[in-house]
């Protein structure tokens, strides 16, 4: 046995404790994680600026510096996550649904947890506690690996979570951290079928990309949004360039944001030139098509490769279309599947476009930032997804469980 | 574009118009189906006739070209089971649920297609058809690649589907099928993600395997069944014979047919000789624990290997345990998660037995063969699922779909 399959095998052992614990018991053991994170704040932060310390000397940037610092007000906010994830309802033990069959066999089928859920993180230590938190209320034993450059505190963080839970009544394996943070590691977990239920990727698209290519345990894609923004014909373009602002500036760094923006041709020479004066004061670059350039002055050419990219910047890419269905066509050559928009007061095209663009979220008149779980009224999520298999789009608690069929039998053969 | 993506692309091109096909337009096809199978069977036949030539050719067994051979009342059988798909309600467009958000944003959560969906399986032509009329029911486009030994005959069956469903006014590519039947092949499929949405292997555990090894489309695992039935110490003895004679030789071949006997030890002095004697009658062979074989006379000692097989056949593992949660222990060992049976009159144990045992169906006495979409009142299956992401146990028309959020909006921004 491989280290990684003896973490697997106590994660899986501590995984049938969970299962059947209760809502009580979970949620006693979230108190007693905030409670223990907020008493033993001095030591994770000490541990944290070891971490820090080592950035700066590898020439980390200041912005992913940013992202891999705690500090005590930060402290403060994760701790505050994990008590609002110990007040959502449980969902483990919900009957989905069931029948009683003419030979008498009633069947119930009923939410249980996955198991074991592998978590592969880069270098964001609130990923540990927030994703370790998701995964306790959910019944879900947890196997984290975090990038290296948060291995300080990580170490720390699960640390005083295995003690707090182990206070609790909970096996302390429930929470496993992968102290290797090396290639192989990440490499070992993809292939750990048998012990992970499933894997979960949180970071780039680089890391996603090799997850899902290498993992042999069942994987949920989340979080490349090419996402799109079409304004039809008869749009109010008030609205339109409100929408087109917002779901591309507020937050272009995640993935919710839009990339490219789809415009009707005939609202596109009253459109364009009020969108581009709303962006600009954004500051967004703009890369446009042949048409889009002879009604906007100063636009770079947008390339295909353009239209393919998420930018997750202050840039954006506009095409002007001649109808729906050729913004339709546009989304279903570019688009991840996350979420797009019609910006419209048309009926028929509302209705068609909804029907026809395939993605886990799809919009008339709003903006595309909406989709998140909090936003979803989920309450919390591990991430959006952009698979069809299991889950699609944000993911909350229920979307972390499956189920199983209890068949209460009186002797009953074929 | 190889010739594989140049399928998918067809595929997912014609995947759009049936996903938003009605459902009569959908029986329509499903009907045209029935009915140019019947006109044409002669045809199929004759294809069919070709390929048990060649299977004899090459020495295939009796029992495999059996499972090959088309004739004219196998025929009937697959043209009454393409009707029944036609009479299942559409699972298309169900409302799973919904909110209107304090913002006033109202979401949707609907039932939609998976959209292209590939199956990979060997060489039963029953499967062409009957997973092609599952995935037209469910509004998906399939992608079929069957084995070599069964190709003449599937190029029919494919054919003839795809005239009739462009009769009935469906593009013909909704149903495509893989004329190139070498293990590259189905390599590609393994990797045509942006084209595939799920692959679905259906055959023996090799090709199950090598599915779950190699592919980076999303797979629903299915079909390996080393289920186990457990007897506690106060069963009714013969209820527990009836059951285990059930489980194993009602069909030994089948995925949810009981392969290892676990015994409390305090019924096994009683219990062993009777289910011994019922089980002889069926010609079943037995390997028992040095415990069994004190009580019984003449059977084979058990390997820790013979715990971990699926026979599939007339043998069956016994082994005898101290008490429930030794027989739980070995379960979480061994079993592959598909169903697994308790036989006892205890209260306490059959609770703890159901929610300590991770499997897809667990039973209270009754026999783990009724595992199966038709005994579970889903009128058909694509497979039973032995994985927990997205579907597990049996697999109908429901388990065939995802869902998309719809997001009604009049101009909010966040």
């Amino acid at each position: 046995m491989t280290e990684m399959q003896k973490l697997g095998a106590r994660a899986k052992q501590a995984s049938y404790e969970l299962a059947a614990a209760n809502a009580g018991l979970k949620n006693a053991a979230l108190c007693a994680i905030g409670l223990q994170l907020t008493q033993r704040a001095d030591e994770i932060i000490a541990a944290n600026s070891r971490d820090i310390a080592a950035a700066r000397e590898n020439g980390m940037s200041e912005a992913m510096i940013d992202r891999l610092t705690l500090t005590r007000a930060r402290m403060e906010g994760i701790v505050s996550a994990v008590n609002s994830v110990a007040l959502l309802e449980d969902p483990i033990g919900e009957v989905l649904g069931g029948i009683t069959r003419p030979n008498g066999l009633r069947i119930v089928k009923t939410r249980v947890p996955m198991g074991v859920i592998g978590i592969i993180f880069e270098a964001r230590p609130n990923v540990t506690v927030d994703a370790a938190a998701l995964c306790l209320k959910s019944g879900n034993a947890c196997i984290l690996r975090g990038g290296k450059e948060a291995i300080h505190s990580n170490t720390a963080l699960a640390s005083i979570m295995r003690d707090a839970i182990a206070q609790a009544g909970l096996p302390a394996d429930c929470i496993l951290l992968v102290e290797d943070t090396s290639r192989e590691s990440a490499n070992e977990m993809m292939r750990l079928s048998g012990y992970l239920d499933v894997l979960i990727p949180r970071g780039g698209a680089g890391l996603i990309k090799a997850v899902v290519e290498n993992s042999t345990v069942p994987v949920i894609e989340t979080g490349t949004g090419n996402c799109h923004v079409y304004v039809d014909y008869n749009a109010d373009p008030t609205m339109a360039a409100d929408i087109i602002v917002n779901a591309k500036a507020q937050r272009p760094s995640v993935c919710n944001a839009a990339e490219t923006l789809l415009v009707h041709k005939d609202i596109a020479p009253e459109f364009l030139p009020l969108a581009a004066k709303a962006l600009a004061e954004k500051n967004v670059k703009l890369l446009g098509c042949e048409r889009t350039r002879s009604i906007l002055t100063g636009v770079a050419a947008a390339t295909e490769e353009d239209y393919a990219t998420e930018f997750l910047d202050y840039v954006l890419a506009i095409r002007v279309v001649e109808d729906v269905d050729e913004a339709i066509a546009h989304i279903a050559r570019y688009s991840t599947r996350h979420s797009e928009c019609i910006v419209t007061q048309d009926y028929k095209n509302s209705q068609k476009f909804m029907q026809r663009v395939d993605a886990a979220a799809v919009y008339i008149n709003a903006s595309t930032r909406f989709t998140d779980g909090g936003e979803f009224g989920l309450g919390a999520e591990i991430g959006i997804s952009t698979q069809k298999l299991h889950a699609r789009g944000p993911m909350g608690l229920r979307e972390m469980t499956t189920y199983k069929y209890l068949i209460y039998g009186e002797g009953q053969i074929r």
